[in-house]
């Protein structure tokens, strides 16, 4: 066969770029399990009806089909299976499907693929990475889980930068405290509002203007008053004096800027510095009914949100209950891809190996594997010498991967099990591989800011 | 919404389950890395041709389409892409695209899901996750490496006895030495003869008999010969001797069993009591080369092989070099469903948090977050009560979920952050969250056998 060439759209990591996508997904998961979220992992495929009932545009599902089908009929579309787009709406089926087996309040989260037939494009796949986080119970739940969730996700970044990852800002707003806005200016669409909003850092200010105008029917002065409501940022209570400032009140707008200043301030005591209430972020996905999330970047703001979320309360139903939920996606893939490109992280080897035991001749490679054996019994990564060759060349065989020790087997005749080589300061020293360790930062490959 | 019901042959675990695979999963990929392999994952998908080459049965492929695509013309057949229906083939793909960038021998090993679409039944799915490990070389591979990958398997399940998975048989064969023996007793039809004598445990020694006669044009003596080496198990040289005993050499057949007997020799050395010779041991697919391995949960043989595999010498190609490689596949799915199903393996709790804290009235829940962020902080996973409830139900909220604990914090005006309760015992003491430590055994949740 000819050397195959990647699919645009279906990005692959080599070792070393999958060791630091490995990492950061255990950075995430131990954050998430450290607030007793419990891993679980859905099928890839839903039936088509509940992946179109989601609001995506139906071109981006990928549908399924058995290259024969053994009966020659074709299945009706309820049969049809398509990949999933994300994990939300797998969430809400699972939790649906299981609901008199799972304990509520229900905090999951979930690392998985999905996948989305768009055209690629930077930091946009066909097949990506998610890490999700979600919380929801029967009937109500309380808000503040509005609180913890983008806490956790801010909890688990602060970690991830000890090993390069730029600091990140989670930009927060509250649908309600839109809607009361917008409808005590006497704009109905809300919908469409939001929708308009959401385009401000596309299409600027003065675009955003004029299509309120256009879009939504409104006056010079609802325009306004929108555009004043959008321009306001702030992680402390000045951000309530700042709403009111705008001269307009509803219970639903007092009801949504109480729960957006007891996020941020909640999100301040816990994770300083990470939070910030921003008015213009609305969130193109109509389903939220609460708080809104979008995390960027710090410095890479082009590439668009990392980690999105927010309250939802009718995504999830089993037939005698709706469950309310909040929750956050984040987008793996797009991270990592952005981290390796721009060699912001970077592992210290591609395997996992610490050791390399090098084999004086084949006839006595059982030696060899016996030392491997006995630092793997004691929790060494090892790998034996893949052929006898001049020690040089096996020393060349660590050296390319990274692999900090060669052990050198005790010659014929001479005591001991040989002699363990630092190839990196040239340290030759006598050891026995029932008690030698390496240095805890030798043990693993380490996962670090690039140098 | 209705309730969903779940689809047919794409099974999903509950979190105390998922939990059971995670810690599975665990154990055999720090296993694989302790051998120095290290972790990759492919896309899903592979052009449609490449999988159809590769000897499946066309019908189990699935086939993607966009919903709508763009501009209403049909992929033609190499255009269109198929999920993966194992990780071998798109392991090839991996190390032909990125031969330039690999360092051979490449070791690696590969967690991902596959997808077939044949009649699920027990034990066999639509969706199925996989856990792969292979070694290739470019030109030529040392035989060792057939030793070393199931001595890498055999060690992964000694370690999972200790959570309750049965014991593991690990049967062995080798192709050479089968293609070696037939040609020997003028059998030209390797392949056909291998195919029959794969049934042996379905169809009976008779009906291999009366296969091999009609569907290879064996002689009666033929298929006797046949049927006294597929007869033929052990785990040392003994093996070689009954071989010979049946009076067939060829220089094949001898290079085979020199083979054969090098593995188990050398598996017996490293993890003694796993690897058996057995040679009616033969393999479906037809790459293999060398030595196959089929592997049953003792106890469970009626499930099928649970990591299977083998050493191929063409299925790897870049155009300028052949990379033959020797791999294994762990059936984590089929694994994982029986030791759910029948209760083996069971874990202590299905969330990750080992310490409630409870919550006194909601305006104090800033308090009980103060003391689970201080818990959190020394790696202790806890959580905050949903609600402000009387003791007693947040207690029982703990208790549902088995987690261990439920910390008090002090009432107003009290000294100190409170007590904590071990809710199995009773016991309650005064306690500092900046100091306070569970054992061990609660600290995560456990998998072990089942009670």
């Amino acid at each position: 066969m000819a050397r195959p060439v990647p699919l645009s759209g279906f990005p692959e990591w080599l070792p070393e770029g999958r060791a630091v996508e490995t990492h950061l997904l255990e950075v995430l998961t131990s954050t998430f399990e450290l607030y007793g979220y419990a891993g679980i992992e859905t099928r890839a495929v839903e039936p088509l009806d509940a992946l179109l009932s989601k609001g995506e545009t139906s071109k981006e599902v990928y549908v399924l089909r058995r290259l024969q089908a053994e009966d020659g009929v074709e299945p009706s579309s309820t049969d049809q299976l398509g990949l999933h787009f994300d994990l939300t709406v797998p969430f809400a089926r699972y939790v649906a499907e299981n609901s008199g087996r799972l304990a509520f309040p229900f905090k999951r989260y979930q690392v998985q693929k999905a996948w989305r037939g768009e055209r690629p494009q930077d930091g946009r796949f066909r097949e990506f990475t998610q890490a999700d986080l979600d919380v929801v119970a029967p009937d109500t739940l309380p808000a503040h889980y509005e609180v913890e969730v983008p806490v956790v996700v801010a909890a688990a970044f602060e970690r991830l930068r000890a090993i390069g990852v730029p600091p990140v800002r989670i930009a927060v707003n509250n649908r309600r405290l839109a809607q009361g806005f917008y409808e005590g200016v006497g704009l109905a669409d809300v919908d469409g509002t939001l929708r308009v909003i959401d385009k401000l850092d596309k299409i600027g200010p003065e675009g955003v203007r004029a299509a309120l105008q256009a879009e939504v029917g409104a006056s010079p002065e609802q325009a306004q008053a929108c555009l004043d409501l959008a321009s306001i940022t702030g992680s402390d209570a000045s951000v309530a004096d700042a709403v009111l400032a705008l001269g307009v009140r509803t219970p639903l707008l007092e009801q949504g800027l109480q729960e957006l200043i007891t996020l941020v301030e909640g999100a301040q005591a816990q994770v300083p510095g990470v939070v910030v209430a921003d008015l213009k972020i609305a969130r193109g996905l109509d389903y939220y009914t609460g708080s809104v999330y979008e995390t960027t970047l710090v410095g890479h703001e082009a590439l668009g949100s990392i980690c999105s979320g927010g309250r939802y309360d009718s995504l999830v139903s089993d037939g005698s209950h709706t469950y309310p939920g909040v929750g956050m996606s984040v987008g793996v893939s797009r991270l990592v891809s952005r981290l390796l490109r721009d060699g912001l992280v970077q592992a210290s080897r591609g395997v996992p190996t610490a050791v390399l035991v090098a084999v004086i001749d084949e006839e006595r490679r059982a030696v060899s594997d016996a030392i491997a054996g006995r630092l793997r019994a004691r929790g060494i990564p090892t790998e034996v010498a893949p052929s006898a060759a001049k020690f040089g060349k096996q020393i060349r065989h660590a050296d390319r991967r990274n692999i900090p020790y060669v052990w050198f087997p005790a010659g014929e005749g001479a005591a001991g099990d040989g002699e363990v080589k630092d190839i990196r300061s040239g340290d030759q020293v006598a050891a026995d591989p029932d008690g030698w360790l390496p240095p805890e930062a030798d043990l693993r490959p380490q996962v670090r800011p690039a140098d």
